[in-house]
């Protein structure tokens, strides 16, 4: 009998001695468990060559229990967890990823699509819940000012309706998608090629400090990992299986974004596409999908895009908001305090009453009122709103 | 017995007496012929009230041979010519327009696509072979400098390699695709929705007179018609029939050029649609017609535009140009002098030396080689390239 925490600690050893996404693995944990798995493949007993020589490459450079076990301890110093299939935050739908046979594959980022063995988590949301109605909007680095509008408008278009947004960590339009989301006081999501505590690019380390505060900083590598190049490749099936559709923001021919939208229409979810000007050489992948891909659809604003994952998502928990009569049942001021408080932080009573409009006094009558109603908690940094309950129904400011 | 100027005749009064594209007229002439079917008509007998109520009220405005005749003279007058089904120039094309059945329709423009009675033409190509190798551009009036670019390129790049634009004769995309094939030399189609001497918009007359010069003006309608606001969707059907493609480049939604588009699909023949930024109004019918018309087909450019014609023109004639080999035969004084030849003016021996750049002497030696090889002919207003022959060898400046 194992334990869930030898468990845990196997997966990490595991994600340490091989690299995501390796089908070889990902059938072994399926048939004997990650800890038999771990055995195994420690006493040499790999399926194949491959994984072999990888496993003694990684163990001459040290003992995978060990490392595994400074992983976990450097993840809490971090404030960052583990989340494995055993949690009740695993997503789901990344077990879709089963399905993602890509038709002459030959690359081994094309070869090696199994579903994630865990992942590394910064940030308050559950992890399934964050990604149980979301939309994947990826694109090119080099975006133009129209591509990084376009994506900034999805970003908070989606947000707005109480989607969250997914996109990598990268210049350009991943952080304009993150940004859109953010200012409409969202949920983001950025599934990182690297460890959570690895700020790729630098200059994005003030943007991934707001998505850990208000969203989520996903990785499949331990903290620490490197940004190699092929495991952004690696890392787009999680963007394409762990959401509902992805939509393509500028890219150029043959890049990474366009590789996630084939992943996400390979493992059967929308794959859309914002067209651009023709003279644009950002558009070229775009133009390239809608016309060789047949299965890419063509998309122009928010309302197309939800209409695309809207059918999907029919039979998906309803969106993470309060119920609806709340707010009838709240007097203005009331409402005006609560649309005050941001969607994952906690704010003094200052604050609150400055945001809102209204004297301390009113701030502080109408904060405990809404304590009471279990919309609002008091915590040590302030007020904040409550965090979202088993079913899904948090609170959102605004709503 | 009918001779063949009565035929032609009636038809011009069918033409004056009924509206272009009318089925059941269609119908009559293709069973009794043209003059039987006017008799028919003019003694009360048309097959539906309609049609009878169409007929009597032109008829109170006059006598319809007597129109005929009228505008015949009229049509000799500019320098236009009546051209007929029984013509050699007739373009065979058209009569594809049988097959247009458009579900759904209700309106009179959407019902009454029959093929064409005859066409009035202005310009020295035969109609036929122009059209031969022929692609429609067409788009909004109110285009942007990107829709503008994007047109001028392609009636240039088209024009360039010797297929013919054909467009209507409006400001914005029509215009500039005019404009790009000129810039190229090349031939130019613009079909009216008014009389071949009216020029409309005015402010585009002068294009109209490079575009007689060097192309063609069609028109389906009387010398001295107006351009009534249904003829313009009535005149598509002949753009979108009498080409081998057409191609939308911006269109506000549901604008009459989405209608060309989707007559020439309707017809069996490719449409294409170049995208835009989905932040501009003026692409929105394009982005509309390629999620909403299947067999629409995102175009970027030439390469693709040809791609798509060229599956329906491989058995085409060959490109109307000088046999390649002349060009060898020729010294380097002799091809500058073919050269600096317009396509369809003569000029004077002062001026196709100074176009040349040669002296008199040798221009006036080049050219009687010239004449001697067929290649060019003496006119009274100077030196012109020789007309195109049977079987469309006509020889082309600059190639």
């Amino acid at each position: 009998m194992t334990t869930m925490a030898d468990r845990r600690l196997a997966r990490v050893a595991l994600t340490w001695l091989t690299e995501p996404g390796t089908w070889s693995v990902h059938r072994l944990v399926d048939r004997l468990g990650p800890v038999a798995t771990l055995d195994l493949l420690l006493d040499g007993g790999a399926p194949d060559r491959a994984l072999r020589s990888t496993v003694a490459a990684r163990s001459a450079g040290g003992d995978a229990r060990a490392a595994a076990e400074q992983a976990l301890a450097r993840t809490e110093r971090l404030g960052a967890r583990v989340v494995t299939p055993e949690d009740d935050e695993w997503p789901a739908r990344v077990a879709n990823l089963r399905r993602l046979i890509l038709p002459g594959a030959e690359r081994r980022v094309d070869l090696e699509t199994a579903p994630p063995l865990c992942f590394w988590v910064r940030g308050a949301w559950p992890l399934g819940q964050a990604l149980d109605r979301s939309v994947a909007v990826v694109g090119a680095r080099a975006a133009t000012p129209y591509g990084t509008h376009v994506a900034t408008e999805l970003g908070y278009g989606l947000a707005d309706r109480d989607w969250t947004v997914v996109s990598g960590g990268a210049f350009g339009i991943d952080s304009a998608a993150h940004r859109g989301a953010l200012t409409a006081g969202g949920v983001t999501v950025a599934v990182l090629a690297c460890g959570v505590d690895r700020p790729y690019p630098m200059g994005n380390a003030a943007l991934f400090d707001r998505i850990a505060d208000s969203g989520l900083l996903v990785s499949e590598w331990l903290p620490g990992a490197d940004p190699l190049r092929p495991r952004f490749l690696i890392r787009n099936r999680v963007i394409a299986a762990g959401t509902l559709g992805t939509v393509l923001v500028e890219a150029a021919a043959r890049s990474g974004a366009t590789q996630t939208l084939n992943r996400a229409i390979g493992v059967g979810r929308p794959g859309m596409v914002v067209p651009g000007p023709v003279t644009s050489a950002m558009s070229v992948g775009a133009h390239e999908l809608l016309r060789e891909q047949p299965k890419a659809r063509l998309v122009t604003g928010v309302a197309h895009v939800l209409e695309e994952v809207g059918r999907i998502g029919d039979d998906l928990a309803p969106p993470v908001r309060a119920p609806e009569r709340l707010r009838d049942r709240l007097d203005d001021e009331a409402v005006q305090v609560l649309e005050a408080l941001p969607r994952r932080k906690a704010l003094g009573l200052d604050s609150v009453a400055a945001r809102a409009g209204v004297d301390l006094r009113t701030a502080m009558r109408k904060l405990s009122m809404l304590e009471e109603l279990a919309v609002v908690v008091r915590r040590d940094d302030g007020y904040a709103l409550a965090p979202p309950t088993e079913k899904g129904g948090a609170p959102k400011a605004g709503s």
